[in-house]
């Protein structure tokens, strides 16, 4: 075996990473998100593309490589799965190609294949929890239009509801009309109940540092928007520890996402606070899931040579 | 001047009524809803044209008519005004066509031009008032995506989301689950990601006669989520009697939509009661949108040939 890949594909992000038999790093390369369309994985297969051409760069290496794991945000979906699988073998990256989600790849880093629990919150959100008898189990993940509580989408929803209802007089003023109709270029709400027919999710989860620098200068509804998703998070954690219990030692819980990462997630802290309240753990370092990746896609050529 | 006819077209129904110079109905017909969609106004004017051949089926009248006036919902939004206008102008229904949308027409059919409060409270939801100087405001009536409290999409979105939390254990069983994804013919609640990434407002506002009986069974879960859409009811309410006040005359409210009808509507007797609590007058019918728009095309056609 020459090289292993591994990729992390979210809704923010494509990161790439090579590994040689040994697992140690050769290099890294990152674009834009890649979320699986299962009717059309094209755009997923050009930026896994791009984030690999971009990992290999500075080195003398070149695909394909032995093996490549893909942990992408929508392949937990069958249909699309299969679309990103297809495409990814045409795209003749790896000999060999393996497909699985963003959420294991990232576990995948933080605890290998030993117990624990992860708590995501990004553009979307979900609990994943793996028991000691390595049994796997899961709260939320239930997407954006009835789930996804504590992300960044529904930060970035709350916000614009927030502005309908003040702007009626429904509730209190906020800062965000101004701030969100300046930062998206619109002239009036009406405008915003077109552009939200048109967002994506992650259009709609990028509004979320207007809301905490909102929230930063006391505007009382933002404080209470990040309340409400900081409350979203309590409830997947909570959950996921009751149903993944009863623990004979206390796991560690890793936190992954925008909004819980250790350098700039603007809900770490509250989160932290809450796992330490709960007696838990904590993993020391953010979760590097590309790495993961490109771990488990190790694991998976070594094991099939023996 | 021979006939005229009036359109109501919403979420779930298409209405038409066909009266005589006089205002005096001639005839009556219905079909499915017809909301415009700006890039395809083609099934929105079938519905329509299928709502006038019904209402003209017993007559000896025929198209074209004189003057035909069509309240649809979705024709508030310029780009599909224009797009539902120019083909109903093809459509030779009538010699002249008028777009106005369903608000307007059933407002109009319960205060003629004078004032008066309406909350409308159906697949979606919204309040229109005409103070006693002749201006008019809104509060609500921003989209399913950042409005629409108080509505039967409201309900629907709401069970489905407590089914997921259920699921997760982040909240209390409910007998939703079951009855829910029996009615849609679903396994199990990842099945239902999937169908809510492709139900119309309408598909998901039809869920509610299941949360009402479910209520009237006592499940908890579904008493909370009627109660949280009474409050959306009532916050448009107060929010439209304030800004379209002061009210020398207290005004009457006008109640209309699927939630609120005075015969079948799951809100109306604690809506009703809401309003005379803040002792405002009903007014004693339900709105007939399609009767209000012929009137308004009459007075549009008539007031033209002075």
């Amino acid at each position: 075996m020459n090289f292993a890949i591994g990729v992390d594909g979210g809704g923010t992000w494509t990161r790439a990473v090579v590994v040689d038999q040994d697992g140690q790093e050769l290099g890294r390369g990152e674009t834009e998100g890649a979320v699986v369309e299962a009717h059309d994985p094209t755009s997923s297969v050009e930026a896994v593309r791009r984030a690999v051409d971009r990992a290999l760069m500075n080195s003398s290496l070149s695909t394909p490589a032995d093996i490549l794991l893909a942990g992408l945000s929508g392949a937990g979906n069958d249909v699309a799965h299969t679309a990103i699988e297809d495409a990814l073998v045409k795209s003749q990256l790896a000999e060999r190609i393996i497909i699985s989600t963003d959420v294991e790849v990232a576990f995948h880093d933080a605890f290998g294949f030993g117990p624990g629990i992860m708590l995501v919150a990004g553009t979307g959100s979900i609990a994943w929890a793996r028991r000691s008898d390595g049994t796997e189990v899961r709260v939320g993940g239930w997407g954006q239009h009835i789930g996804d509580e504590g992300s960044g989408y529904q930060i970035g929803m709350e916000a614009l509801r927030c502005i309908t209802r003040a702007e009626d007089g429904r509730a209190g003023p906020t800062a965000l009309r101004d701030t969100i109709l300046r930062h998206l270029g619109l002239e009036d709400i009406q405008g915003l109940v077109g552009w939200i027919g048109m967002a994506s999710k992650r259009e709609v989860a990028s509004l979320v540092p207007l809301i905490t620098e909102a929230a930063a200068q006391e505007d009382p509804v933002s404080k209470g928007i990040l309340e409400l998703a900081i409350q979203g998070c309590r409830g997947h954690l909570e959950a996921i520890l009751e149903i993944s219990g009863p623990w004979v030692d206390q796991p560690a819980v890793a936190l992954w996402g925008g909004l819980l990462s250790s350098s700039s997630g603007p809900l770490h802290d509250e989160i932290l606070s809450i796992v330490r309240d709960h007696g838990l753990k904590i993993l020391g370092r953010d979760p590097d899931p590309a790495l993961g990746a490109a771990r488990l896609a190790l694991e998976q050529g070594l094991s099939n040579r023996q």
